[in-house]
């Protein structure tokens, strides 16, 4: 057999085929997209790790091993895994029941629920049961991402404006305003409009003073470093945390220790739930990321190996203190345009992380909290994915109220209640769809060996044959249906004798459905008309072959619906097979 | 259009048709079948009472209205409607966390239980939504029937031993055991062998005796009242309920009185859920024993008017202060072994009920507890279908294991938890079934219009062109294996230049489906590679139409795989029509 090599992976089956096959002429790309990539995501997983309720300095740790376990395994050469917003908001959301925010107890379950997640990815990738992710349906996932989205959004407010808490009504902020909080919401918007500016026109505006296309827009990708900078300098300058402005206290110089302690049993049943809903959404979010690099470089994933990979990313983060990290889509965005080529840019943004930790970082202890909230805002505000509201209520409309009640979901029921709607709704919504089948009374094109819908086109039938074909696989949910519409055909044409039930698009038939044919068949039986079937599919001859209805009830079976109208028709007739293009377009 | 009269329902559209065409000739039929019934369920109405733990009387109440109730909206002829034992079952189960068994609020609830429970299946009816029950499917029902049945069996132990509970070892059993007991339990031993045996083989032996057949029989399923006879006087003469077996004691005489006490919000609030499953029950029970019986008599049930007289019958219920009601097997059976022919037959049963309560119903209170024990047993041993159980099995392993589960949900997780389960297994191996979709490479079957799957069969193909077939919808469950079988099969042909998908099979494309064509489309058109459609079916395309997929990434769409062959191989080839009986027999 010929193998397109094209096609293949470049990692294909070995593990770090990508180090094994290491060329130098990678090396340049990956070193500035592993400085770039650091660069950029020094501040997001500060902020990530704020958002889920943690120092920021854990955001910092849980971005070292993760980069260098998921090298280990990972299968695309350009993701870059991390902290990110949803699964920080995760972890704020599932262990918020469990302890208090801030409380040592609180890091402690976040290190152990990104424990326990990273184990249940390698194992679920050991077991290779990738295939779980694909019962989260495309509109689940853009509801639940836009849903977190929001309540990321409103969790950020007091953060700009300067407040713990947002208090209960106007009235209530307006008597708790001081200067401080005009000076905190101050810098909090000029911090806004720089970055919506660096967003959307910064990387023109460069390109004018002669930096090239893809130079400008890295550069302008870099923006929030910026932000950074310049609140560190303020608040030195002004000495603004003296002065009340929320600033990020406290950070200590130095790598995180290798540590393990294990959680007690109560503690890791009390786990279990989050940490299978972030194992979840970590999974969904990395693979639908990777495979979305690897289809503009024509690389493959596998999706089994993704899980074993961000296992070890996760198991890495909680060995070093971090919380629960995965493929990351802005930061994995700025490591290609910065020319990875392998996972070796990450491990070069870890090491830079690293040595940032080692120097500078108690220098963002004097970091405002204003400049956090911004970047998580910019962050997530695009990811409220109203396009994808539209385009599926445009497609059907029972599927884009899954999407927007999964939304919904996640904003009155919160995190778990948001992904249990979902697909539940996603679930409903197919065996609805399932439940009300595409039943059609058929007759022959004239002149061509087609069969379409006696009320789509105009057809040839026999008075005494009658011709259904059963659109639907026939389960539980839809016999009762199925069998009405042929009791209605039934009635529709009194003079059948021979029903003919063609099953070209007939799957799967389960017991269900099988005890409604047979059924159907006695009563048939007495009223002296014969069950034939036609076009059986392979697979379901295999499993009804066994049965006593094809032995007892059905009279015959034909390969082609042309065969059984030319044999129960009494006669058969030679067909010319001229105008077979005639026939309309569908079926 | 033409009618086929044999085929409509004898109620037809109009209420009560029955009564308005009333015919003399089916008088005798219905008075008859009337008095039979009605002393066949005269101690089983009492023992599902007791099941149900309810003082015994309520059993009878529970047989008067509800017979009128249903006799005005049911749209079966024959079918008998009042307590049956799955139902009593359940309302034990699911009052005893709300009241102690035995209270004034325990009957109180139990009333208010069937009130609801009407009221929720009238409504259900007026708004046509019998579909509802599409959803439990027959392992679901048959698993849930068995598991509820051995309940009920381990629940009458007691009473076979007459002890107030059961205890919890054998040596405690033994310890506690009394002359009263064995007393208790050979009177059990004999009246359990006195049914057997009536259920078995006295028909066969009355016939001996020279009484008809259809006699023989009905006078066999009326050997209960013997027992509770029989019973009754052993007890009066031998004054046992003095001597401690466990008796009905009081039973008041007379008619009970029409009551109406509406139920406070927080009672309402608890009993929706028990209220809804008992509901679900009732209706799925209820109408495929209607659909059974008319079947047999060529009749037809319309489920939308069979909720709306469930309904009647529960709401009539609760006005007599009688607990939750619904179609039961046995006593239907009797009714039409003993000629029923219309509604009317029930009306009479519930006469005669009306006068057993005004006249003898007080002597009843002498009657050994079991007695109704034993009437239970014997009813509930034959619904434990072990034969639906292995049946299941050969016919799908994943449907035993349903079934299977289903009962062992109900034995350990109780009534909600067992049909929860239920649901959820049978739900999740339909989308399991999905998500592993079978997806064929075709070929022509040389010298005619047929395309079979390449592995089954010697066909013909094209290198440039690949035709694939998908054997299943395209929805969220599968859309990752069925991008991965087409990479994979455009692997194994590395020199296709035009994909055909062959969609004969597909009766639905869900927007996951859609957003995996369009991404697949993106891939290849940069490999040059034509994706092209054939065989659409009509509503799947009115769908597609409105998509970018379709008019930007799709190049034709063809009617049928041969038109599209002979357009993609690049020359058209007339086919000899002949041999087209040589193809093989299954799609």
């Amino acid at each position: 057999m010929h193998i397109n090599p094209r096609l293949q992976p470049p990692g294909g089956e070995e593990l770090l085929a990508w180090l094994r096959h290491y060329r130098l002429a990678w090396l340049g790309g990956d070193l500035v997209a592993g400085v770039v990539t650091a660069i950029m995501i020094i501040p997001q997983s500060m902020a990530y790790a704020m958002l889920a309720g943690l120092p920021v300095q854990i955001g910092l740790y849980a971005s070292l091993l993760p980069l260098i376990g998921y090298a280990l395994f990972g299968t695309s050469m350009s993701m870059s895994v991390g902290p990110v917003a949803v699964t920080a908001l995760m972890t704020a959301a599932l262990l918020a029941p469990l302890a208090s925010i801030g409380s040592e107890h609180y890091l402690q379950l976040a290190i152990w629920l990104a424990l326990l997640s990273g184990v249940m990815l390698f194992v679920l990738g050991l077991l290779r049961m990738g295939f779980l992710a694909n019962f989260l349906s495309h509109p689940v996932i853009s509801g639940f991402i836009s849903g977190a989205s929001i309540l990321i959004m409103f969790s950020q407010l007091p953060h700009l404006f300067g407040l713990a808490s947002l208090p209960s009504s106007p009235a209530q902020l307006l008597a708790a305003w001081t200067p401080v909080n005009s000076l905190v919401l101050g810098m909090g918007l000029v911090a806004l409009a720089w970055l919506l500016y660096a967003r959307s026109r910064l990387a023109g505006h460069l390109q004018r003073f002669g930096i090239g296309a893809s130079a400008a827009r890295l550069l302008a990708r870099l923006a929030p470093i910026l932000v950074v900078l310049l609140g560190l300098l303020l608040t030195i300058v002004g000495d603004l945390g003296a002065r009340g402005v929320p600033v990020v206290g406290s950070l200590p110089a130095g790598l995180p220790s290798l540590v393990w302690s294990s959680p007690d049993l109560s503690t890791l049943q009390a786990l279990l739930l989050p940490a299978a809903l972030i194992s979840l959404v970590s999974f969904v979010e990395s693979v639908s990321i990777a495979q979305s690099l690897a289809r503009r470089k024509r690389q493959s994933i596998d999706p089994d190996r993704e899980l074993l990979a961000l296992g070890t990313a996760n198991v890495g983060s909680a060995l070093t203190g971090g919380f629960a990290v995965c493929g990351g889509f802005s930061r994995s965005g700025v490591n290609v345009e910065a020319g990875a080529n392998t996972p070796l840019a990450g491990v070069v943004s870890a090491l830079v992380i690293g040595l940032i930790l080692l120097t500078i970082a108690p220098l963002f202890a004097w970091l405002p909290l204003v400049v956090l909230a911004v970047v998580i805002l910019v962050a997530v505000v695009p990811l409220i994915d109203t396009a994808a509201l539209r385009r599926a209520w445009r497609y059907d409309r029972r599927e884009g109220l899954t999407l927007a009640g999964t939304a919904a979901g996640v904003l009155v029921l919160g995190i778990e209640g948001g992904i249990v709607l979902g697909v539940g709704l996603s679930i409903v919504t197919q065996l609805w769809r399932g439940s009300r089948p595409h039943v059609a009374i058929v007759g022959r094109v004239p002149g061509t060996h087609y069969f379409r819908n006696t009320q789509r086109h105009l057809v040839e039938t026999e008075p005494q044959l009658l011709a259904i074909r059963i659109d639907e696989n026939i389960f539980f949910a839809n016999t009762k249906a199925i069998e009405r519409s042929i009791l209605q055909a039934l009635r529709d044409y009194p003079d059948t004798r021979e029903l003919l039930l063609i099953l070209s698009a007939v799957n799967h038939i389960d017991s269900t459905g099988l005890d409604m044919l047979l059924e159907l068949s006695l009563g048939l039986n007495e009223r002296d008309i014969q069950i034939h079937l036609a076009e059986v599919k392979g697979p379901v001859m295999d499993q009804l072959e066994q049965t006593d209805w094809i032995r007892e009830q059905v009279a015959e079976i034909f390969p082609s619906t042309h065969i059984a109208f030319n044999t129960l028709s009494g006669f058969k007739r030679p067909l010319s097979e001229a105008d077979a293009e005639h026939t309309p377009k569908t079926a």
